[in-house]
């Protein structure tokens, strides 16, 4: 048995070197590509994802995973080969589900889907993007369907980035946390406690952002030997081995949070990567768990740490220095005020913690209901746009802004949405009881102390 | 037989969909990749080498390739179908030689051996180097004794580089231009006429460069749709798809020849690789046809163009509107008479078209010496200044600007070398020959023009 288990992860290390060199295929895609190199960058994706389907459906593998499963190493199930052994089995069951081709089909319209978005969203253009994103939740409904669900479609989805969550359950919480939130952003709106924010719309010049990022980032954990931050269009974290996790935001000169808190959350993504067993990569125990966990960490440190009076009375005179111009009227109490304003906003990525929850909610919903067929993607932006009056009172004044600002659904991520918000509850809760654990955080924060 | 043909381009193109993304990985190596992660990356490298192999000798291919040799598709050899058939065969009857682990071992050396060089050479210790140049030294001398050779060990490593060259050959041509080229510095020298080029070591800052650099690639033909230019540590050109061609360079704030004529030699290249057919992309008929070609096509952008009257009539403005305070005393023909200055130096890729033959005679002759085992490689920084002194009356200040120079060996490229001197000669015969074909080149790039 031992040399049956050492003979799949000898399997599966071989298909996360193939992962993790997709992987790069796809950071090169959304930050160095050529103009011009988008069409066959789409055929080297498609290829990789064939490959590492094929591996993942060997049915040496399944053997394997199938004399494994039976033997004394499950014994304790808590264990590290137990625990290799179930989710390789996990995952084994749902991809000899799901045709070759189809795989195929994903890999490529998610590849060329992203491009054209990046077009689409520049030029505010939503009829550029129509057929691809049809498409997509066409192939997305087919890989439902041929994975199989108890009660719903999108619970084949969902749990591809939750595992063993189902949509009711997710809806439940979602529901209770609206009937909450909904009160609280009215309350606060009431309240008339608006602090000044303007001065956060200032010149922020790109290079002093940029080595403001930097510095925050790797202060907090971040390790720029085993990472690098890049500008793309949209932000994100993405490992290509077990030293190498790169994460990459988006700059606006005339807006300090865009690029900073987005750089926050991105190098919780990765600090979460970078903590993860390097003697494991590879095999289940050294991955993430969730992408609900994942975005635990990413939501922390944006928002929990980040957003902190301890983060700031640390962090404030290095922004003066680094932006002396846009912040020579401002003080550390304004400046902790300003980035904790609450207001419905058009921009998820950018919105407050009080109203980032209806953005999730309004996704979930939309997506819900196209993979039921209830919705029509051609009449996502005017659904997308009522949802937005509905739940923020606002209306997007492009659809740039508007249902074309996220990147999941171009890259074929449907039944992603939801984990932001379990990540934010689950923070809370991580949060909460470090905070019990350790001490006072906030003290720690306001010293330049994040390691504990 | 159409049908086998078609199979063959099928399966040839897989493998060319692989290749591009090791380039990538490869790339990224060498311009992005953080300090930590080269462990891994030699890890994925080594694993794409292998499954590269493992295509390129599959029996399928060979039956095909058997069939195919045999069949009408060979009646005009001048047909595209038949050359694709015919080098395919080539490649395919020297790659079944060599076995799966050696490749795998020759990538993985290659991989590290680079990443080691980098250090060594930045840190000037050869000795940190040594155990790893031995190894690759080892590994290429048992390629060559898979591959096979009618005379010599070195004709094997040759033929990778330049297809059906013998040493011999080589060994002749270039004993013939050192004949020529020995009195012709010496002459030079006589002369007393040594133009000042002492400007071009003034203070040239790096940004700056850069954008001189981009405009006269992308003047030349470079384009930065299909392209990209970046920083590294020894200058390469590489492709990862047809449309996407990358070069890259290393910039010297205080001399302007490093990455001006090292970013034209690179877009020489790039041209090359961009000018292939697009629709035969990872066939033979797609592809460069030899090294030396290839080398003749850079060695021609960087020097007979590059180097120019005409080519500074259009630049030499331009070139003072970017670096004005370093070139306020400086007019245009004392720009050109500096930058073909002759005078024995150091570095290979920053030699003057006179004395730049004899440091690739030199490596010629050590690598073939190292490979039949007539010079161990520890010995070989002593060997390489006592060359030096022989051939250029210059010694090394320092193993960094001596044996340590150059990247080839780090990478497993022993066998490369001479192609730059054949280069050099073909591209003086089609230089000669266009300038016969289309009239006064140099009064062409005087008015920027370079696209006939």
């Amino acid at each position: 048995m031992e040399s049956k288990f050492n003979e799949l992860c000898h399997l599966a290390r071989q298909t996360a070197c193939l992962k993790s060199t997709l992987a790069l295929l796809e950071w090169d895609q959304q930050t160095k590509l050529p103009a011009a190199g988008g069409a066959y960058r789409a055929e080297q994706i498609t290829f990789l994802a064939g490959e590492i389907h094929r591996r993942e459906t060997d049915p040496r593998r399944g053997e394997l995973i199938h004399d494994l499963t039976n033997s004394d190493l499950m014994a304790d199930p808590h264990n590290d080969k137990a625990a290799t052994i179930r989710e390789l089995g996990w995952k084994y069951s749902k991809k000899v589900k799901l045709p070759q081709s189809l795989v195929e089909s994903i890999a490529r319209a998610g590849s060329i889907g992203q491009q054209i978005w990046v077009e689409a969203r520049r030029e505010n253009d939503f009829q550029k993007f129509a057929p691809h994103l049809k498409e997509i939740f066409r192939l997305k409904r087919e890989e439902a369907d041929a994975i199989g669900f108890e009660d719903q479609l999108y619970d084949a989805l969902l749990d591809e980035f939750e595992p063993g969550a189902t949509t009711t359950e997710v809806a439940l919480v979602l529901k209770d946390l609206k009937n909450d939130l909904v009160p609280l952003i009215q309350e606060i709106e009431a309240s008339g406690n608006r602090p000044d924010a303007s001065f956060l719309g200032r010149n922020y010049p790109v290079d002093q952002q940029e080595n403001f990022c930097r510095l925050a980032s790797a202060k907090i954990g971040f390790d720029y030997d085993r990472g690098r931050l890049d500008v793309t269009h949209h932000p994100f974290c993405s490992e290509m081995g077990p030293d190498d996790v790169r994460i990459a935001t988006r700059y606006d000169e005339s807006w300090f949070g865009t690029a900073f808190f987005g750089t926050l959350h991105e190098a919780g993504h990765g600090i979460y990567e970078q903590g993860l067993r390097r003697d494991q990569y590879g095999l289940p125990p050294g991955q993430y768990c969730s992408l609900g966990i994942h975005e635990s960490q990413s939501r922390l440190w944006e928002n929990r740490v980040g957003r902190s009076a301890g983060f700031w009375r640390y962090f404030f005179e290095r922004a003066q220095s680094h932006f002396g111009h846009a912040l020579s009227d401002v003080n550390e109490q304004k400046f902790h005020a300003a980035v904790n304003r609450v207001e419905p906003s058009l921009i998820r990525v950018e919105a407050d913690e009080a109203t980032y929850d209806l953005h999730i909610i309004i996704r979930f919903e939309l997506e819900q209901e196209i993979i039921n067929g209830n919705l029509d993607t051609n009449d996502l932006p005017e659904a997308w746009n009522s949802k937005y009056q509905t739940y923020l009172g606002i209306q997007p004044d492009s659809d740039a802004n508007g249902v074309l600002q996220d990147v999941h659904w171009s890259a074929g991520l449907v039944g992603y949405f939801p984990t932001y918000t379990l990540g934010n509850l689950y923070a809370s809760q991580f949060f909460d009881q470090a905070n019990s654990d350790i001490g006072d955080l906030e003290q720690l924060f306001s010293s330049g102390e994040f390691t504990p």
